[in-house]
């Protein structure tokens, strides 16, 4: 037998597999309604216009379809995305743009390009796993800077960037979700957004803006994305997995020239290129127009789903102090804080039992926090679910209720 | 002016952008008849049959297709690989086996989870440009071995092993393509092969053994591939981009289950999962039994490019010693060596100037070596190009034979 140990990297040694990973195998059982994960609804997926979108693109030039492309990403389908941009107020053009094989690799790729082990990041507190994964995988230390219902609260954020200066560990870049984000389906405020900028440009700071939610606004009237208020301090990620599908992993990357060539070597040696394959279908799909009806689609569903949702937990879940939760304008999730001593882990079994499954608030903190919040998702299951899953929810939180048992089942 | 410097980590200070890549921009240009990339033929992409397996995949379960996957990869698909691997004599199931994004990012994820900065990597001397790129990128110190008709000359590296254990500086892997290796075309013996396990079990190592090319052999038997002959120790990454179409971007790993799991963890926080949508309809056409009849005939296309480069290079080339080039019994390319004191990078745009491209032996050098060297790709031109650009390729050699100039002009 090879003892494969002594081969690993200090990377490899740090990785831990995901909380939620290990988690959602749980969920897989049958007769579970699963509030876990993040899929979008699959029953409003264009399937016919994807179709339709292939012919058109194999017919229209297969060749370079199915062949090699350049890293950057097609120069149509960027031209697409840039018009996306500038609708939404972003003054940007190809030169800024870079598809990207999900979201998700737009956050391994400004790893990369940014952090060294021990590097600063900040974050919100909670904050998206999956952006936790990334960055730990180079060793960054993260902060993580508490959350109100208007978003990362500058002024705690000011502080403790100001401090970190003064110790001489000045922050590689500040990791923001404003538009309803993940997990809390909070969104930031304008005057919080300004101060954002304003921190930024202070302390000469770099930010990270994830938005893979933004254009499901649900109601209310969108705040301009970060990257608009300094396009030389933002760099943006987008993706089409929440707006789309997930099943092509495309996302893109919008920022600065200078770092969008560095990434651009980045990511040559990490996969060449994006599917251009995939790139060809959603060029035929965007430049036909079809983006907008879909997003329409969706926000109309997930609205529903929301309200929905809001309303169960209003009816089911038992009148505690300390119990309550966020309702979000748009986006995928909402976040449950159980009354402080209560631990969402320690009661994740019994939901399980129940047949209902959420995300242990724990696994969106980059230090220790969380225990007694976990995240809803609303996008996935159907009404008829989603009555019945909060019903069981609520039956959890009832039967936990006042119990202080703190088992050791499921810590990070 | 945002200064980004700064910012960088070591790694993206390291990077440097390809060479070959800087170069293939100067043969952009009109008329040229470029021997320089790796491009398979796009006139035997199966578009058609592309085409109706996107229906029947879509049709059978798109939103499956459409959706979120496994990080392993689709097991229909998994299970197709296996089948791929225990045909050519490789016992594996799909416990061994994890899609990827191509096998560039299974060089990036190896590289994630093995090195560390100056850990050393033994490789091919030349070996894959991409591999260099990946490697150099987490700061690993490459050391090349040359390679002679037969493949890696084991007894040198044996020695440099040897030397380097000495010196307490164990190499984390040897990284291999025994067959019709990228650049020199080179296929590795079987006694060599036999050497190289013995090497590796002698000194406990692991091998990454890339083989994108296997199965386009022209003619010969096949030698067992390395991870037959020792599945603890070798970790195999293949591609469909020449053996199908590059478009997709997938390929797959192959290797111990423990390090499958390890590979998993990192590829969670780089990109989630590989195309779902790409999976979906890749399984439908290794399962209706394309891919055989596909390899047939990139097969046949390919023996009758490179005997026709082979006869033109006969044909055209001037009778110089020192001026030689190998004969690959599969593959995509061939390797041109110069008379000692030729600079094929001083020459290059000689023949750029003459329309047509190759690229400089030193991009695949992870030393100062090659200079003297260039690769050429059979498998993109058609055969009336291939004759022509032989032709001005042969009277760019004949121009420069002889010079002695050394300019400054490409250099790593």
């Amino acid at each position: 037998m090879v003892n494969y140990g002594p081969f690993l990297s200090a990377n490899a040694k740090r990785m831990k597999r995901s909380e939620i990973r290990e988690l959602l195998k749980l969920t897989r059982k049958p007769g579970i309604i699963s509030f876990a994960g993040g899929l979008p609804a699959p029953d409003l997926f264009p399937i016919e216009e994807i179709r339709k979108m292939t012919d058109l693109a194999l017919q229209k030039d297969g060749k370079n379809a199915l062949q090699y492309g350049p890293t950057e990403g097609d120069n149509r389908l960027r031209e697409e995305l840039a018009k996306i941009m500038r609708k939404d107020g972003i003054d940007v053009n190809i030169d800024n743009i870079l598809v990207i094989t999900s979201s998700q690799q737009g956050l391994d790729l400004v790893a990369k390009i940014f952090l060294d082990p021990k590097d600063i990041v900040m974050t919100g507190r909670p904050t998206y796993v999956g952006a936790i994964q990334a960055f730990n995988s180079y060793g960054a230390v993260m902060i993580g800077i508490e959350l109100d219902n208007e978003g990362t609260q500058t002024s705690l954020l000011d502080q403790e960037v100001q401090k970190l200066i003064s110790r001489g560990k000045k922050p590689k870049f500040i990791y923001e979700i404003p538009d309803f984000q993940n997990p809390s389906g909070i969104t930031m405020s304008l005057k919080r957004r300004k101060e954002l900028i304003d921190i930024a440009e202070k302390y000469d700071l770099i930010i990270i803006e994830d938005s893979p939610y933004r254009q499901l606004r649900f109601e209310g009237k969108s705040e301009p994305s970060l990257v608009s208020m300094n396009p030389e301090r933002v760099i943006a990620l987008y993706t089409f997995s929440k707006i789309l599908l997930p099943g092509f992993r495309l996302g893109w990357m919008a920022g600065p020239n200078d770092i969008i060539q560095k990434v651009v070597t980045a990511k040559q040696s990490v996969d060449l290129c994006s599917p251009p394959f995939n790139q060809a279908i959603l060029t035929e799909f965007l430049s036909s127009g079809l983006l907008e009806k879909q997003i329409e689609k969706i926000i109309a569903a997930y609205r529903d789903k929301r309200d929905f949702m809001l309303k169960k937990l209003e009816e089911f879940m038992p009148k505690i102090k300390g119990l309550n939760w966020t309702r979000p304008q748009g986006g995928l999730f909402l976040w449950v804080t159980l009354p402080e001593g209560m631990d969402a882990g320690d009661m994740f079994l019994t939901a399980i039992e129940k047949n209902v499954a959420y995300v242990v608030g724990s696994a969106f903190y980059p230090d220790d926090g969380g225990k007694n919040c976990f995240r809803l998702n609303f996008s996935y299951s159907g009404k008829e679910e989603i009555g019945e899953g909060i019903r069981r929810l609520a039956e959890t939180v009832s039967e936990w209720r006042g119990r202080s048992r703190r088992s050791s089942f499921i810590t990070p």
